[in-house]
């Protein structure tokens, strides 16, 4: 009998102690002996639960018990959990989290303290829900160089585009519809302006580049300004609007990475993943494209990824995992500036003619995108070549300065 | 340093041989050892390979070799692989292969070996070539129980399903191309008759359920028989047709495992899933439904994943995976008569309504499928409602005997 502890009996917490129960013999098979959920960590009271027994409000209760081995984080957010996962590991004791922020903020200084006191730190379910995606990179694809990784990582905004796209529904209203079906916070700023796919992006960063890439170093861009006029040219470019985050590492050994609403073209396998489902493409030099698809989210999808992790601990009680990156304060990331697109444009003008003209006076090779309902004034175009995002910049502003209003500017992603 | 053999340096064990050596630093890092590749049997001589120094005639050359801890086995066909395989695990020596054909033979059998020699046998490869499937049904998705695999399983049969559905071109001039482009053999029963997909759909089913699953009893159909007329109608019904391996769990414990083309809805993942490309769902009774999709064949992708369980084996050489089947002399699989389905028909009869009313008085709830150009005397229909496929055989006999010819019969994929 192996002894584990849980911390957090929220949404994927309570799944974590549903799936321990009802998969019970499963897991025994797999593991070779039982999973014993020793203790439940909870400010709140759960009397109703069949497992009130375990409850417990005292961190020092899980700490100060030998026999846990394995300590499941469910908490979500830094604090408490950085703290508690920090002395846990600290004693050997192995972790397993859903936590995604508390990975891309402090993942490399818990793995290494995890590798100082022999245990094992894993979080597959902080990326993708239910979507095997960490072990599938870290081990199937390990005879592979990983040369760019592109999803759709959020679930909330995926919903909302879908319904921008499907049934035409503005952004605002699809967001709302979000918060009625649960799918979106009250605040549903991490959502909305990408910070959420930011930091799974930054996850999926460090463990197929080695080195701890952080959020706050990453551009990035939500969903707020994509209009339904942008929507609808998207269609007739042939393909979606969906929130990419992206990572490339590039020739100079940086790392072009960013998260970005961007144009994906009907061909590509993202470009069907829909409503609140995530899609996750890994290129490698010998695989080519692969692609992982599920629930990102959602109670019993994420908490079975933290039990498959639980699983794998108690199976390598005295071994490590080679599952690694290191914390470096050299700078990984090129400029976004840098960052190599072509780019779609939503522009308005007196005359739409004459504005397009000086268009492909700035950016030289375009295709003019045509929609039957555009006013007076409108135009829009893709550009055809390759350039840096920061000379998109400048032309935009060439743009403003004669004049010509740019309301949308959206990347075309390469996928 | 680890060295480990090859057996066989056709494509895929060429490719083996070329990541070995490429990727040779990266692997480094991962196993924390060097992986040597010391032999490589083949009874061809390879002079101008850089690796000309290792290659043997003779198999007694690698299985008396103590150092060779990891054996891998990239020679197809059951003879003589089977032989050496068996040898192999016998003296505990670890086995990676891609052989899709000796695993479903003989899995149960060798998996046994392996276990009483405290060795490995891993076959990543077998299915879906570079995309990870096995491992992440085995451990990613351990907290599940699998209610349900399909998946479109065989990359030269999905090529001409393809050319078939985008460009309007028949089955032989399509099987000619894909031969003329090498992804189909001369010979090509084995894809078109659906014996691959067989293979590849009764390893992840004795995987997943943890009995061995024998081709043989498998009811198989392959896509020989399909028209461009069924690939119209499929379209009016707001789908494609697809070759898919599916197996499902009944409530009796027996399995309703089957392959055959099948109608597949166009907002299914397995929908977009073309040319020689591969894509598995897996529905878990935790996560929902997750797929995997990517190059189902090929020389580096497939060698990429032998790689990673040679890698895997490196890292396990004491331990032992857990990757298992039982052999069983039970019957696990339900008969074919008794999978419930809805059903597509084609059928030609002098008076195409009265036809009509007929198939509706043999089905009950059917719907009409028209199309354009349907010569006279042509109708198809789609049934409604799930029945047990042997009704679905007797309604054709009796169609058939009230004079209705049923030119085809596809089945509806709940997918």
């Amino acid at each position: 009998m192996i002894s584990v502890a849980l911390m957090g009996h929220g949404v994927v917490g309570s799944g974590v102690a549903e799936i321990l129960t009802t998969h019970k013999q499963k897991l025994f098979s797999s593991v070779g002996e039982e999973i014993y959920l020793k203790h439940i960590l909870d400010l709140r009271d759960f009397p109703d639960s069949p497992l009130c027994d375990r409850f417990t409000k005292d961190f020092e209760d899980i700490i100060s018990d030998r026999e846990v081995r394995v300590v499941i984080e469910t908490m979500g957010g830094i604090n408490p959990a950085y703290e508690f996962t920090k002395r846990c590991l600290g004693v050997g004791k192995s972790v397993v989290t859903s936590n995604k922020e508390l990975v891309a903020r402090h993942g490399a200084e818990l793995l290494q303290l995890a590798k100082d006191n022999n245990a094992n730190y894993l979080f597959e379910a902080s990326v993708g829900g239910g979507i095997p995606i960490l072990r599938p990179i870290n081990q199937c694809l390990v005879a592979n160089e990983v040369d760019e990784i592109a999803g759709i990582l959020n679930g909330t905004t995926n919903f909302i585009l879908t319904k921008m796209i499907d049934e035409n529904m503005p952004f605002d209203e699809a967001l709302k519809l979000a918060q009625d079906l649960g799918y979106a916070e009250r605040n549903p700023e991490a959502d909305v302006e990408g910070h959420d796919a930011c930091r799974k992006i930054c996850i999926l960063a460090s463990l197929a580049y080695g080195k701890h890439i952080y959020p706050d170093n990453v551009h990035t861009e939500g969903i707020t300004k994509i209009a339904l006029e942008d929507v609808e040219y998207a269609a007739v470019w042939g393909g979606v609007i969906k929130l990419i985050g992206k990572c490339k590492l590039l020739p100079s050994g940086l790392m072009d990475i960013v998260v970005a609403p961007m144009f994906v073209p009907c061909t590509s396998q993202l470009a069907n993943i829909n409503d609140v489902f995530n899609g996750i493409m890994v290129r490698g030099d010998c695989t080519g494209d692969v692609v992982f698809y599920g629930k990102g989210a959602g109670k019993l999808p994420t908490a079975s990824a933290v039990v498959a992790d639980t699983v794998d601990c108690c199976k390598h009680l005295k071994t490590r995992k080679n599952l690694f990156w290191v914390d470096t304060t050299d700078n990984c990331i090129a400029p976004y500036t840098e960052s190599l697109t072509k780019v779609y444009m939503r522009c308005l003008a007196e005359d739409a003619d004459t504005a397009y003209n000086k268009a492909q006076d700035i950016f030289g090779d375009i295709t003019r995108l045509e929609r039957a309902s555009a006013p007076t004034g409108e135009f829009a175009f893709v550009t055809n070549e390759d350039m840096p995002y920061g000379n998109i910049l400048e032309a935009v502003e060439n743009l403003e300065q004669a004049g010509i209003k740019v309301a949308s500017a959206i990347r075309i992603g390469n996928l």
